[in-house]
């Protein structure tokens, strides 16, 4: 079962998963996943689509009785951490209760996997260090970070009490077709409305690691399945970083935009809850012999184009 | 505002608050906590007491409402961790959910400093280390350490979203008059009934530190006033440890019983979701010039006889 299957990375998460032969219940709420992402998939025998809110205990538990799963892939969240700033119950529900829900669920039917979509937030800001698994003082300074570290630790103790085994993954910034939100989606977005000029959140010198989706979904499926231990956790991430004025470069160059006027707000930080940089330590995933294929700008690069055709 | 205020630690702390010249709102669900504990208090001008489920917003809500706090001391919490281990619900919505509760009535009637009852349960089971604030790979392996961990994840984002200030005590075995539950309250009640046998969860060998309840509540005060960071984080603890027939021979002799037998139910981990054996690393208190008055043993040797004669 794959909750947030219509979102920007579940659904590319379906589509590998029918491309290997998986039979697949997507579930969503459609807040931030769209039919679009999935349309493509609805005519495959082995694909289901289910709307569905997980926030909500009894369209979980509904859901449950009515299939058996073997493995919950949970990719439901509000990932548009600063569309919650202003009102946190967003995540409470849609990140945290999530995730409490879904383990309540397996912990009643006995569904053993769980494949989670963690995120760096929950590590919250440590400039100047690189920050790997076992790094300490998880401070989120998001509402988002907060609730996925919540979810974190529900399904530590669940796998513990259940055994349930679960794959943790902390993503960085993923980029790709079908985003719905973030910087690449934004700049474009203003630029479609008006190609002279832009305004750049922050001082545009956020340097930050994109990593392309299909890097994503590869390392999900390299680690799911030669790890098996109660809890693998493992950043994925990708080595090299690009600032926000290099994306608002490269959306540019990839419009055929020339002398856009950058107008910048100047702070540190792009929205309080963003931050601003960050590195990963990789080796625990480098070292399972996972690269990601693309770097940072290429990873951009490629996503642009797909926004742009699509 | 004091949650929790009629549970074991509570209830103490409502003692020093009120002895400290503060007025104190005490909410309590009545679930583990009893008004036998704040009996005494009742009749002082600067007490309150409400029954009230922090785990219903409403009812957090309304409390907010009716009076202006300026600090929140949330110590409501499931606290008996063998009770949730078959329903994991107690603990989402009495340890976690009175948590985010609280937070989200703080942001929204601005109160700005919350003292938070954590616990080592976050740190999961880690044999042979010595456990810093700062340690990583947080998987905690009961529901109970689960939702306390949530809770933390919580109180960061709120404090840094909202400019709240945060001291969070991640406390040990806390030991005292008016305990509820756990290894001396069960010992008592079981020779109680039966003076001359008893069994005991594990081998006997578990071994963690025991603090004196009157230390816990200094260590609180203390650090409230002397540290104002955003986050405040500290492991409140004593460096000996007691094992679990040591305090069985302790009850026994306090209770003036000779020859008991002890039958052990053998496992190393007394029950599913206990630690068996922890160690903290206290250097960070201590450097504050607090340390434990009473020892582990000295600690367990009080409590009993305050249970006994209460």
């Amino acid at each position: 079962m794959l909750a947030g299957g219509a979102g920007f990375i579940g659904s590319h998460l379906a589509d590998r998963l029918i491309d290997e032969g998986y039979r697949v219940v997507a579930a969503d709420n459609l807040m931030l996943g769209r039919e679009d992402n999935i349309q493509h998939l609805l005519s495959n025998r082995n694909f289901t689509f289910i709307p569905l809110d997980f926030s909500l205990y009894e369209e979980a538990h509904g859901l449950f009785q009515a299939y058996k799963f073997d493995t919950v892939f949970h990719f439901a969240a509000n990932s548009d951490i600063q569309a919650s700033a202003h009102d946190p119950t967003r995540d409470l529900k849609n990140t945290f209760l999530t995730s409490s829900n879904l383990l309540e669920c397996m912990r009643e039917f006995q569904v053993k996997e769980i494949i989670f979509a963690s995120s760096s937030a929950i590590y919250g800001h440590k400039p100047g260090v690189k920050i790997s698994e076992d790094s300490g003082n998880l401070w989120p300074v998001s509402y988002y970070g907060g609730a996925k570290l919540a979810s974190e630790a529900f399904i530590a103790s669940y796998c513990y009490m259940n055994n349930m085994k679960s794959w943790i993954f902390r993503f960085p910034n993923v980029v790709g077709g079908r985003l719905t939100h973030g910087v690449v989606f934004d700049f474009i977005k203003k630029l479609r409305k008006n190609p002279t000029s832009l305004t750049i959140l922050g001082n545009g010198k956020q340097s930050k690691p994109y990593l392309y989706i299909d890097d994503l979904i590869d390392a999900i499926f390299h680690i799911w399945r030669n790890h098996q231990e109660m809890i693998n956790c493992f950043n994925i991430g990708v080595d090299s970083q690009t600032t926000v004025t290099s994306i608002a470069d490269m959306v540019c160059e990839e419009m055929g935009l020339q002398n856009v006027q950058y107008f910048y707000s100047g702070e540190k930080v792009g929205w309080k809850g963003d931050v601003p940089e960050f590195q990963y330590d990789l080796d625990k995933i480098h070292d399972t012999n996972w690269k990601s294929r693309y770097t940072s700008d290429e990873a951009l690069r490629l996503s642009i184009r797909r926004i742009l055709t699509s």
